[in-house]
């Protein structure tokens, strides 16, 4: 079969079988869900020798050692797995919600359903438990799902799949709900993001290169480009509060995408705020790029280039930059930020109050630290990437931004005349 | 200046714009709207000038009878563009509307607010009002937008789109938050769908020519296919209220996308419903085309050949077919439908509730006809155009629909541990 066959022949089963998922009731859903995590449970040996060969392939391919580590499903990693097909299940079901019925004064009655997307492609890297999150949540959201993991989990994912398809079956809803791509072929990401009929949403997972997906993508995509984030120091910042948060933000972890990028901050207290913080950056060993005003009290800081401006260095090096105030601060985070995650140190009620208004990005935050832009510490129980798109979702996915609502209409005969 | 240098200058200026847009306050914005009409009420001469070098331009160009009369701006249609923009301005203005703000266990409190897109590119037919209901809503949901209408109206649009300009600087706002094309080049089009710096969000807005713009947009485009509607007549069918529907919502309007397209109908009550209706469609001059049951039931109806059940006749035809019942009629829906508008008539509580739920249509009706789906009757205030994608909006789309969620984050000095 070629692989625009298996692709339209997934599509047409994903199809299918998200009727009867839209339809699903929660209770079944969450059956779906403990039944899957006990499989996992049933299946560990099965599923870490599944593992044990990705990674000896890794090896033999010279996979580079931070995928190598995402790649491993240790036992603590299965245990995650487990817990987080369980608290998907306790989370509350949006499907059939139904929000601001009310009557219009021809009689009908009109309000907006949650219901399901339809089928849901999901693209992503190494890390398999991704496998078991983007399964977990459309299931719970009563989408169908078409997953295509990375290549080198390809084993794994196929175990994982496995108990997936087992756990659907025992709670009596199709194995077709959820289907990881059997196939490393790229050619078929290709025929996936180019099925409309079949497909109705991309959620790319993972680094830029498949966020590039959304270019040739012939299915709308929930994008999730980079993370170039920003905590402006304010004037009227209180200063122990925008050391914490200014430190808090760059360094708790290099590599995420709400890690803090270019720090900006008001001319008025950059002298005293400035040589303080950068002492707190030393001894973490982060490696400043200033801009010319930086560098006249910095003088050990490299000068930062326009290309720092727009730089996600996912590493310990952070550009900084003096502006006049906060009009420019929201300026420049406007024209060089990625739309992600932005903060404001500040006890100056009008100031935060512009800065949460004015900011175009998918959160905006006021004296807390960006660190914070995840689905998980907003309450919605899991995330399935964070949007940086404009329409339909902003910021972190969780089950809502796999909904969307229709509109019904109740009436009693009603006509136009 | 060619084309692209054209269209890259304006959507330079729309985005600066769409930082003022997003920041005016609710004042400031409906006084922009009065002034508009203000300003059109007093230019009423040079407008119907235009408007008449357009008619006789079409005239010339033997433009058709249909086309022609939506061109013409009579006084009353002017009226109506000022009642439009009345009507507007004293909507709840969306922008900066908080929601579930609350604390999370870390101390943090979540929430979302509700912001413009940023600038959206609006390409629409023959009918000059579009521009004045385009711009109102756009300006009312603090968004940039840039109007592409159809070149029959060009000098209609032109002065319309003077009148436009004044108003925003009469309230302080720049007049490039709203700019209407200058030029009839197609080319202009292909460039508007291909900026996604400077547009956020495409809209087109009319026939199905214009929809497939979606094709080669590199921007998220809120899609308006065509609308196949349904209207059911389950075996738990008041038959007045059936008769009244059926008989609504195909023949209220011929042309509009909520119209009846196929009739389905329970075979338990077919021998009696059929017949009955057939004589009133034939009294209005509808022409049935039906499945092979109902032909045993009407001798006289044509065949329906499986085209018919994909046709948007927008005409006095109407498909009929006879189903097994309510999970036949779903499932016919959700094949041929359009995702636009389906209604069931029952009087029975469960098929009610399955069809609401399972039946995969931007807007689901029950005992109501067809003809209700639209932004005035389901209280949005305007419409820019009824969404049949699924993600972001779908329905009916006025202000909300113009607008998104981003997340907003209050602390008080918070960090990640």
């Amino acid at each position: 079969m070629d692989i625009k066959t298996y692709m339209q022949e997934l599509g047409r089963r994903a199809r299918a079988a998200s009727r009867f998922m839209a339809a699903a009731g929660t209770a079944q859903k969450n059956a779906a869900l403990y039944a899957i995590a006990a499989e996992l449970d049933l299946g560990r040996a099965k599923l870490q020798q599944a593992n044990a060969d990705d990674l000896r392939a890794g090896e033999n391919s010279g996979l580079e050692a931070a995928l190598m580590d995402r790649l491993e499903l240790t036992p603590a990693r299965i245990d995650s797995m487990l817990e987080g097909l369980q608290q998907v299940a306790t989370l509350t079901d949006p499907i059939g919600e139904i929000s601001e019925l009310a009557f219009r004064p021809s009689g009908i009655q009109v309000g907006k359903m949650r219901v399901p997307l339809g089928v849901i492609g999901i693209i992503y890297e190494s890390r398999p438990n991704v496998t078991i999150d983007a399964a977990s949540l459309c299931i719970k959201s009563g989408n169908a799902s078409i997953l295509r993991g990375g290549s080198e989990a390809l084993h794994s994912n196929q175990a994982i799949a496995a108990a997936i398809s087992a756990g659907l079956k025992q709670a009596n809803l199709p194995a077709a709900a959820v289907q990881v791509l059997e196939t490393i072929d790229r050619a078929a990401v290709g025929e996936l993001i180019t099925m409309p009929e079949y497909v109705d949403v991309i959620v790319p997972r993972g680094g830029k290169g498949l966020i590039e997906i959304s270019r040739d993508a012939k299915v709308a995509v929930i994008k999730h480009l980079d993370g170039v984030c920003h905590v402006y120091i304010d004037a009227h910042a209180d200063f122990d509060k925008a050391e914490r948060i200014a430190v808090n933000s760059k360094t708790q972890r290099y590599g995420t995408c709400n890690t803090l990028e270019t720090l900006l901050i008001d001319e008025q207290v950059a002298s005293e705020m400035l040589p303080r913080l950068a002492d707190v950056y030393a001894q973490k060993g982060v490696e400043l790029r200033g801009c010319e005003q930086t560098i006249a009290l910095l003088p050990n800081v490299n000068a930062a280039s326009e290309a720092d401006w727009h730089a996600e260095y996912l590493a310990p090096i952070l550009a900084v930059k003096i502006v006049s105030g906060l009009d420019a601060a929201i300026e420049h985070i406007n024209r060089y930020g990625s739309l992600h995650t932005d903060s404001i140190v500040t006890e100056n009620y009008t100031h935060a109050q512009r800065f949460l208004r004015e900011v175009d990005s998918s959160s905006v935050l006021v004296n807390v630290s960006t660190r914070f832009a995840d689905g998980f510490e907003y309450g919605l129980g899991a995330e399935i990437g964070i949007s940086t798109d404009k329409i339909h979702a902003r910021g972190p996915v969780g089950l809502e931004g796999l909904t969307s609502q229709k509109y019904i209409v109740l009436g009693d005969g009603q006509i136009r005349e």
